[in-house]
């Protein structure tokens, strides 16, 4: 490489976004969903305010960080967006191991300002785990769960994309990518707790117990396929032979990967 | 068609608009509206969290596909787009042809998860199909209905056409006929369950029983009479001389129609 | 007039864009509100969604028609306009006019639907009309009304001034002012049920009774009276002399008001 | 300074900013998070409405005077920006004096009107006071809410020098940095009611007794120790060669500090 300090801030973003992908939308759920006053109001954020947490992690950080890195945050995304030409293969095992420990990192830190209420059980709580059939927030089967991670994953990557394409309106792909992981989590919390992203939900099963572990096998396998599917038919549907790989790989308008 | 991939990509991005309207959309009303803990404590995300989830489907849609097929996913606004010369007649049937497969398959999706929850039952929880009468979410008139559909989809077509006129400022388009959608459903889900989009409500009858069926020629018919009301008279309300139709077309910056 | 059309078309976007304003905003809170389900649930979008309802109406009409009148929909905001010279004072009493008759046929819209309604009473519901004292939602005495109300509204002013400031980011004021008004929103619908806008109060009142009639003075002098402060202030505190009142009186890219 | 009425607008733009923060912020919180109807329903606006609030009054300020001041409204804000390079040193007494001002202001404003409802109690209802311990909403440690607080003002800084940094899109700062505000209070309302603010942490300390006025100490240090790790660090890790400070310093496309 090149200009080593280039990969270094690209890993320090992904860590950074990664960190604040967890911290903010796992500690909104951890914290805040459900705060129960007079015995019968609950004056917490509910899974509606735990939707746009999770959009708004990915909507700010695409803004503070994505000319730095391409704001993917998520193993699945960099899969996806390998398959479809938007970043170079050799910088995928990098960001997938800062994206891990980025997310792993956050979790400790909830677990740590978690254990500051009395009472609180990490695993009795869930701690924002994801989960299927009798872990699942509202009775899913494993199936279920498969099918809408494929599917919103699938999706996912599509906006991601399209919002990137140099086709696209530029500035605007931060609205549009944020957003939409909060349309995905107002599907998807009773069904799964919502992943479409292996690391956010390796950030938090290691203190949620041996049973939330146990079933993390799904939410990695299920959003490395949706994203792969939509990373695979993206060119096919939506040719663009007029616009280079170079300039579609940005997000935003700065460079993102001359560093070799 | 010189360009016959081009229609290709415009119906590939209908099909998937669509279909994440109604996934989105309808999967967050059918999945997340109501979750019920502690006996009077609904998590879920109420009326308020599928309005927005309706919006969000056509914001993040606008800007991952607005360019290639000007981002209709709904037949009413394919006909006040066309009335208002913004896309040629000639494409407006495999629009629509195609704007209703992309939310049955959608639809089917929604079923298949659903099964997976014991107890689901398509026809007593409606499966977010439109009605009304003793459809009603809130118990209003079919006038009612027919009326708060006809005004709410002209004020979606007014959106529409004004905010991606040539004079509107660039790129916030996605932005403004995604949240007026929001707002429409803030107003009409205890009417109707908001439709004004007859691909929409079309989608989901299907599995509701034939009740749902039954109604479902009043979502097709007045969002037809609401975009043609817009569609007639915004050119007449705001005359534009010095742009012509071409450049009015764009939703987003890129080409949309020179397929012909 | 030289070109009649453009005043016939700035007056069809302030009808349009306040009767939306009035349907959107007032229509959220008559319709949606309040639906309780199971006794004890409340699947309506309580005071929040109705604030997001209203901010929405402006943001997505600036986006819809504030290239052609400047997007008031509001007699507190066209003074206020005319107060820091951004538009014409001869323009000031066809607004007026216009905005109250658009607010009012909307409030009959609102009319006509909810009475398909059993047992709909538009006195006893309030029919979103805005009140102090005893018609305060939460027990706000006059004078508290007062001053929130004006403080409110002064408030709208400078975010709409500066928002629409030649040295502010272009396009972007559509957003900052609608959701501005979603934040007084935040405020005040405990104190007053939110006005700021004489032309929304009064396109209510018309059916809320004779004693919601007699408390719209308040919503007709307090929002005048915070506008004319941050009309007169604004450019006292934020002077520009670089820039030409012609250029500052854009919202949107397109022309204001060179109609005479 | 050879240009005095430049420092008088930017002044002027911070006390109007921080005003409007803690007015908006805090007036959603104390009027409006929680109005009880029949028994068990709460119509007010929760965590989620407040959170809302809050981030609002930066978007919307941030494009209202943005240009003028840069937006800071927050003495810790002032101070990652000094440590950053992003603001001239000497400016920061006079900032922090009219933040304290401003937020103190808007604090008398809302204890006026609160005062106009039978039965207010500002101590006893806390005011939107923040606190620890057993002045935590949810029961969260000193420990817990130090670290919270340090975290959450850390991301709110990235988020900050990251979104107007000069390679990031032009003219969004306003909604990245306003929604990461949302962001940060749908985690931490139920640890310590949100600070990362000491100006809004004063402002309605005053006003909420002397247990309040006691703890307030934690919420001047952790936001500056929060606000000076990422004002520390973001160089660093972040380092932009090509870019001068003067280019960086514009949250908008305006001037900024050239008075001396």
């Amino acid at each position: 490489m090149s200009h080593p300090q280039t990969m270094t801030s690209r890993l320090a973003a992904e860590f950074l976004g990664t960190g604040v992908l967890v911290f903010g939308g796992c500690g909104a759920a951890i914290f805040s969903a459900k705060v129960i006053s007079s015995n019968t109001v609950n004056m917490g954020i509910g899974f509606l305010g735990v939707a746009l947490a999770f959009g708004l992690t990915v909507l700010v950080m695409v803004y503070a960080v994505g000319h730095i890195s391409g704001a993917h945050f998520n193993p699945a995304v960099t899969l996806g967006a390998a398959l479809a030409g938007r970043i170079e293969w050799k910088a995928v095992p990098a960001y997938w191991i800062t994206q891990i420990i980025g997310a792993s990192v956050a979790g400790l830190a909830l677990f740590a300002i978690a254990t500051g209420k009395h009472g609180f059980d990490p695993v009795a709580s869930g701690f924002a785990s994801n989960g299927y059939a009798d872990r699942s927030p509202d009775g899913y089967s494993m199936l279920s769960a498969l099918l809408a991670e494929i599917i919103l994953t699938a999706i996912f990557l599509y906006v991601i994309l399209g919002s990137t394409d140099g086709r696209a309106p530029k500035g605007f792909a931060g609205i549009s990518i944020g957003l939409s992981l909060t349309l995905i989590h107002l599907v998807a919390i009773p069904i799964t707790n919502t992943s479409v992203n292996p690391a956010r939900s390796l950030g938090v099963a290691w203190f949620a117990g041996p049973a939330a572990l146990g079933q993390v096998w799904l939410f990695i396998v299920a959003p490395l396929v949706g994203a792969a599917i939509a990373g695979l038919t993206y060119p096919l549907f939506f040719p663009n032979p007029a616009v280079s790989m170079a300039v579609e790989m940005d997000r935003g308008p700065g460079p993102t990967s001359t560093d070799d």
